[in-house]
């Protein structure tokens, strides 16, 4: 068996050595082109050419959750693409939101603020029913997001384009239910899959039916939401404020506006990165059960787009 | 029946009307000097005189979950002490303590510290197994802290002076095995009841006994933690930061060097506030149950303070 790496993004040495010490069995090369024909690629991104070339593969194993990048290319005809699930990705995501929403909720920064000033200040307390957060995306992510939420004793609802059913979150799902989901959020969480349906579903008309003071934590695609629109509703004041942690273009480009704006947390897309050894793991799992012939989570159906 | 409220803190006008309406069958007063006895008071910090003056009392109801300044008071033969048992607090202490182990383990100020200077840069992900959370004291409030840690799957610790046992915490009770709390902790979180025993119990050598780059949250009385010696160990770099949001002089005097200590994130003793309708709710029930000779929950025991 061989297998293939192809990733313009972290060093390859190391994913080479821990996929040879997974797969023993396998022969693990490092993509270059006239590359010999592998089984199955273990990518980040790949060019066109890769696939044009590596026209045998039977699994595409993508390192990350989002798949939106590899989809828009033409795969081989006999591969099926398969994303991380999970691999230490959840927590992280479920931490990730769960500090931007109690620094939002506890009115940290404001704290913060006055403690600078050298000054000792006491705020009425929020009440947390005032609070409802919505997660948009049940996947594996999302639902880790909802319940790490819910533990804090927030209400929570959860909106997906299937119906799911999570202790402690009030589901709804599908586009005819939206404005009901978007009208009893404050706090919104984005983690939808990025596809040709949720580009730009963050915009005037869904964030102008949040909950006065309104709060956006977009943990998914820059692509999700449209730049424009959140700042107007910063600027009126119905929004009160963002945590955004990815963009359109990344790095995000010096002129932009978020940069430097007083509502908006910038993170630099690192709300859940991927864990080398726990993706190897799952990775190598995978492709022996593929192997197998024995079905494996995560696999992306084209159609949908995730 | 009379209830009488002592507070030098809030308005006391909301707290009257809020335990009239929850108690319609007594007269409930403001404490001045020379007002007639009650049977129950609601109180903070009350003053000696008002003890002195109110010696038939049954039921005294502290305001908060600490009452190491009650307990220093001489108070009537007949009265027991009662404290608040959660009513809203133990989920505030739970987000605020994750909000500050978030915030450390993701090196978030660091993160928003380069955006600040416009700089897009990734960190290599630190591994939470390597970020042991210790809490010690494991009352209704170190309790649900310890459990909120542990769903974000940090390895956790918790110490007490008695045997507990919380799913997913590794419970260690004594005064003879905190060396060996200490030793296996990176994140130490306060949350004892300040007590002769408790006080000063943050000193050089305890918390140099924590894993290196060790990091204090003390969200319990600022009497537990040694000024001087937490500002040593941050200076060597034993300690790596600290989340500080109780001091032994509260509001923290404006020489304190803590203000403005790049490493140490003070916050003005917010970390769980009493909340006015599920406390007077909660010392409601209990007063009706005092007053049918039933046990309630809480009740401080004189002679450990707590």
């Amino acid at each position: 068996m061989r297998i293939i790496f192809c990733s313009p993004g972290p060093k390859p040495e190391p994913w080479l050595a821990g996929l040879r010490a997974a797969l023993p069995e396998a022969v693990v090369d490092n993509w270059q082109p006239g590359a010999p024909q592998a089984d199955h690629a273990v990518v980040w991104a790949p060019p066109q050419q890769f696939f044009d070339e590596q026209a045998g593969l039977k699994g595409v194993f993508n390192m990350g959750a989002g798949v939106d990048a590899l989809v828009k290319r033409r795969l081989p005809p006999g591969a099926v693409v398969v994303r991380l699930d999970d691999a230490g990705m959840a927590v992280q995501m479920a931490e990730f939101v769960c500090h931007a929403l109690i620094r939002h909720f506890r009115e940290l920064d404001a704290y913060a603020a006055d403690i600078a000033r050298g000054q000792w200040t006491y705020r009425k307390p929020l009440l947390r029913a005032d609070f409802p957060v919505g997660v948009m995306g049940l996947g594996v992510l999302g639902e880790r997001v909802a319940r790490a939420v819910a533990h804090f004793d927030f209400p929570v609802l959860g909106w997906s384009r299937t119906p799911k059913q999570i202790e402690g979150v009030r589901c709804i799902a599908g586009q005819a239910r939206l404005d009901e989901f978007l009208a009893a959020t404050r706090v919104l969480v984005c983690l939808l899959p990025l596809t040709d349906r949720t580009e730009n579903i963050l915009n005037a008309a869904t964030l102008g039916r949040l909950r006065p003071g309104g709060y956006v934590i977009n943990v998914a695609r820059g692509a999700h939401l449209v730049d424009a629109d959140l700042l107007a509703l910063l600027d009126s004041g119905h929004l009160a404020g963002a945590a955004l942690d990815v963009f359109r273009t990344e790095p995000l480009p010096p002129e932009h506006p978020f940069w430097r704006h007083p509502k908006i947390a910038v993170t630099p897309h690192t709300s859940a990165r991927t864990l080398r050894d726990e993706s190897i793991a799952q990775i190598a799992g995978k492709i022996r059960a593929l192997e197998r012939g024995e079905p494996v989570a995560g696999v992306v159906d084209p159609q949908r787009g995730y």
